[in-house]
């Protein structure tokens, strides 16, 4: 099958038509969402949005994983709390625990060092590469196909960080049919400016997290730096304020409901077209099996990790980030049980199998594009749960530094261009980090019990099913025996140095002959099981060269499907600067309850125990029991704490500046609500609702909780 | 302190000034009431509602702890499914599972009959009584007042029982400041006509128990039978139908948000007058205590009988029950935290001294009142938690069957008019009930295992707190040890024949000699520590006696307070019959949250999962998704299955019949709403919401999905 690149101009010229706020648009899409945004409450020329060097655009910036954005000319930039959190933990001492009582820099020379990594990123350039990309892999097919393409893209990616202030990407859009090189300034010098309090930054906590009504003032303060040529340049005292293009000014004016919002920002990753055989599969065997195992992970991490205990601190963050799975997960399959995703995605299958039959040139082009997906999709998912418990048996911290290890000894063999990805030497620091993060999250007992656990289940699957080299490896050829693996285990751990922080660092340096060589139990199994985990990996690369092949067919027949009945498309997300419109309202998330679109100070304190996670600063009740409001209410009678929207956001979207109509920052895009959590499947418009810091609220602690006046006189504050 | 009992029609002459809808009403005070219910919206004759022998407050009964109303000449009874559940359980075998399933009785032969002790009551005359009751006691004090009070109200009792159709009591209201003695017709041939099936009637379950949004259709039928001569007569099948001297129609109609309802019934117990040193006492002390102690008791249970063991199914209703005070005691505290009862109250009380003080006519009759009280309650509260432990010990199923049946054997060597309350003959079938009961109820393991715990509690306070004789029965004088006192249990319940319900009823008939001489383990402790547990009564008495003098006296400084501040005073709930009237509409439980005041067929079915609580049946599923919703709308576009109003209810009124402007039946009273379980403390406008089974919802159940076009035939349906 021949598959041809459309443009995006091709993509999109119907919005008039649109009726939901669905969609996370691509910045240069905008221009022909003009009248929709104009009669939605748009201000500002829809076409300067789509102009990423031009204001409001070059104001919003990537955190890698968050967004944020310039709110002064002095580099100051505002994001989540929960985006800065590493570093404010960073900073955070027993002696001045800035985590539990905020922090506020007097002066930019006060400000503190983020935690190391930390970066921000301007896009500077969006290219369509798609032809580049492409080009001569038409005849190619498979693992073939595959590395063609991905070969392409680290060329692409290569040249373009020849200059070493930035940073490159090519993204995948619609599953292969368009590829973007995405070109970012790379600021190396992030400093910590200002922090709330934990109990008004993360007030709330794990219990409201997703959760409406919501009273968390989810926001804290960075400041990028340059060197004095203003270039990025890594930490040094000599460095200065990142002057950047433009900021944004910040409303203490506030929204009602009914009001156009429109929020910018890199969201992570939707799956809005994956077919239904995909959809079935994952709702109905992956999720419900890893949020299963995944409650088993929590549990064994806590059996094994005494109440108080140092290993128990060292899986904190593990255990969080398990939790906050498991009730994604929950809510995600919730959610599919209750709607009718799957119905009305077999729905689409057939009307758009019909439509393709009914003209005898579509049928011609797309007749097959679905089945033949539907079949690679199948065959991805028949070693899927082999997979998935050797990957649980390979999260054992010693097994994966192991693999890891070896794996780059065997990349650096080739040039660096042909490495895989992960392994090239502009990885080498993050890969370095991760040696070193495991001294702080590693325990012996906790890492082998887990070990342990999943060897079992792994060991249950069919003979037929498992994987040899491992079976030999891990003595499971005639099953699990628990004394008899408990002692294997003990042997293995006893006999490694993988733990000592020294030892990883060094072995980082090491070459293939080195780590054959090596006596350490985890490396002897990285190399043992090396060439079958390849191989399994080739196999899977092969699948997806073909998948490479089929989605982008598919997804053209979606896009001509969709124009025919006046539907826009957009891309799903892919962590690339996209844009979303909507209007501040809220919802029913259930029969007989409606959820209102802003909550109080009032409600605030409500709920305030003085028990973390629900702890406001005693200052900030009293303000609250003494209405000094200030001039934070909008005309309302109190500070709107967070409200609720329609705009269409999913994770890596946290930090993104919430837009009015004149591209003034309201407020912070920080959360969605629990039964939004399957919008990144599917986005319904009854209950797909972002949660949102008020911008009132942020000015309100800045100004009367926490003194930061420093601060509001270097922002633009509209009055 | 001389009280003088002031009459109720003093109580009541400002009803034109009456605010929110607070308010348990005696039926004789509704004429004062009139013109505000003109106002809110009642169209019948408020005069009609005072009267108890006219309708529809002959059409209102009680069941002993439930309401419930005729619905049909011949007698039919509409109450709430919870409230004829154990009739429903008795007559539900393995085979004819009519708990799962539902049961109609196609024609009256059909009918079965409910438990044994099913009554339905029938208030034929409420007589104030108080002059009678404090005749000569204005001389007495303490114990002997106490004494001379209940002997008054048990000879009045006893006088009125003569006609054995009727049960009569006297009821103490504001305290004692006034008694009623109420005549109830006995109707003692109660049988079950009709239930939904349980994913109908107990549809939420014990998860959505207080909870909003709610789905459950809380209804069922029983049929009133008597003898052929019209009067009561023990089951027989040769009774007829009763036929009530005026019963409800049934609107098919419903009400709308705003609409004015009543509320009609049997509300159990308020405590809306005690003084701030009660209030605080309570929740900062009493509940925290039992709460946690009630967490504990089901944790035992549930450590002793493992799941799937006869002894758990022993438990189930101990653990719901348990559960439930959890739940209520929980939901309270949290609310007392939040709000503003508590200084309210002490506010409330500074006014009262201050307008007392401000007369001197006033403070000489009221200015020792409300410290008199206040340091009564401070007396009563000194052996609280002894007390509180010790009877822990003492729910042991073994010691409170010795302690009964040692009491009886006591009291029957008194004349039946001079024993105490409980173990008069009148009793007797309550008692024996009791000890069969236990059959079924009790399991050693458990028993013993919660008897050893709290002995530990118990054994923990200063020895100068504990009773003696507990201690020296109970080897606890030098302290708990738990092997010992193991042991010495283990020795107890082997040497006791307690567990044997051939034993205990054979014991019922045994006379004080002979209950002395045995040798059962359990029944020597009751003879050991009956001595001082009675004089711990007495003391309880002596104190009730004081109070008894000075509680009066503060109601009637309250009373005359409240008027002069144009406030109307109802009396404290005590199972007596009562009107309260409000209208339909919701709430905002929390900011940000509002719950609006219908639930809907469709979000019955989103919450269905085909899991018990959550399992509507299949007949009824289909139903919904058809959208066959009959004449049952009422102009809205489903079928509203549950609906909010504030009126003022407690327990003792499930099962009300919740009345339009027409006194036509729109809906039973089933639960009040989470936030409002505190309202038996302190009615609040904005979070005190009951909630009703929707007449519409219950009819279209009959309708569409039991085919009990029988009952529908029989009963007046208002379209």
């Amino acid at each position: 099958m021949r598959i041809k690149a459309i443009s995006a101009a091709m993509v999109l010229a119907f919005s008039q038509y649109i009726a939901a706020d669905e969609g996370m648009w691509q910045p240069h899409q905008l221009p022909e969402l003009e009248s929709i945004l104009k009669s939605k409450g748009l201000e500002i020329d829809p076409k300067s949005i789509s102009k990423l060097t031009e204001f409001p655009m070059n104001a919003v910036i990537s955190l890698g994983g968050c967004t944020a954005s310039f709110v002064s000319p002095k580099g100051l930039v505002v994001t989540n709390h929960h985006c800065a959190y590493g570093s404010i933990q960073y900073n955070s001492t027993t002696d001045n625990n800035i985590l539990e009582n905020g922090f506020l820099a007097k002066t930019p020379s006060e400000d503190l060092p983020a935690a190391p990594g930390s970066r921000i990123y301007v896009t500077k350039e969006v290219s369509n590469v798609t032809d580049k990309v492409n080009e001569g892999v038409d005849s190619l097919t498979g693992k073939a196909r595959f590395d063609a393409i991905d070969s392409k893209r680290k060329q692409l990616v290569s040249e373009c960080e020849q200059d070493e202030n930035y940073r490159c990407n090519v993204y995948t859009f619609h599953g292969g049919l368009e590829y973007y090189l995405i070109k970012s300034l790379e600021i190396k010098d992030v400093r910590l400016a200002y922090t709330p309090a934990m109990g008004v930054g993360k007030y709330g906590g794990d219990i409201d997290n997703w959760m409406w009504p919501r009273h968390t003032g989810d926001f804290a303060f960075y400041r990028a730096y340059v060197g004095k040529d203003g270039k990025p340049a890594e930490f040094s005292k000599d460095n200065v304020p990142y002057n950047p293009e433009s900021f944004l000014s910040v409303s203490a004016k506030g929204v009602q409901e009914g009001d156009f919002v429109m929020v910018t920002g890199y969201p992570g990753r939707t799956n809005r077209y994956r077919i239904a055989s995909e959809v079935d599969f994952v709702f109905n065997t992956v999720y419900p099996m890893v949020r299963k195992h995944n409650a088993k992970y929590v549990e064994l991490i806590k059996e094994n990790a005494p109440e108080g205990s140092q290993a128990l601190i060292a899986y904190e963050s593990t255990i969080a980030s398990y939790n906050n799975y498991i009730k994604n997960f929950g809510s995600m399959i919730e959610s599919f049980k209750k709607g009718s995703m799957y119905s009305a995605k077999q729905q689409f299958e057939r009307d758009l199998i019909a439509w393709i039959n009914a003209d005898a040139e579509r049928k011609a082009k797309y007749g097959d594009v679905l089945t033949e997906l539907s079949q690679l999709v199948s065959q991805a998912q028949e070693n899927y749960v082999r997979d998935m418990m050797v990957g649980y048996i390979h999260r054992s911290q010693m097994i994966a530094t192991a693999r890891k290890l070896y794996r780059l000894a065997v990349e650096k063999q080739k040039p660096d261009a042909e490495r895989e990805r992960g392994y090239q030497e502009r990885d080498m620091p993050k890969l370095k980090a991760g040696l070193e993060r495991m001294t702080r999250r590693y325990d012996e007992t906790v890492d082998k019990a887990i070990m342990l656990y999943f060897m079992e289940l792994y060991a249950a699957l069919p003979k037929e099913k498992r994987i040899a080299e491992v079976d030999k490896q891990l003595q499971l050829e005639e099953g699990f025996d628990k004394a008899n693996h408990q002692t294997l285990l003990d042997q293995m751990y006893a006999n490694s140095k993988l733990a000592d922080e020294k030892v990883r660092l060094w072995m980082l340096d090491l070459d293939l002959e080195q780590l054959n060589q090596s006596a350490d139990p985890f490396m002897q199994y990285a190399k043992a099981i090396f060439a079958v985990m390849k191989q399994i990996e080739d196999e899977g690369k092969e699948l997806a060269g073909k998948q490479q092949a089929a989605r982008p067919a598919l997804m053209e027949a979606i896009i001509a499907y969709n124009k025919s009945q006046n539907k826009p498309v957009y891309a799903d997300a892919n962590s690339t600067l996209r844009v979303t419109y909507g209007t501040v309202g809220g919802y029913s998330p259930q029969d007989g309850l409606v959820a209102t679109p802003f909550t109080s100070l009032e409600g605030l304190l409500a709920k305030n125990t003085d028990v973390d996670p629900f702890n406001a600063p005693k200052k900030q009740q009293q303000l609250i029991r003494d209405k000094v409001y200030g001039q934070y209410t909008g005309g309302m009678n109190t500070v709107p704490v967070n409200f609720l929207s329609n705009v269409d956001t999913t994770g890596g979207n946290s930090g993104s500046p919430t837009l009015n109509g004149k591209a003034e920052l309201v407020g912070l895009l920080f959360d969605g609500v629990y039964e939004s959590i399957i919008g990144d499947w599917d986005y319904d418009k009854n209950l797909n609702r972002s949660i949102h810091v008020d911008s009132r609220y942020m000015l309100w602690v800045m100004d009367k909780v926490d003194n930061a006046q420093n601060l509001l006189d270097e922002m633009k504050i509209v009055k």
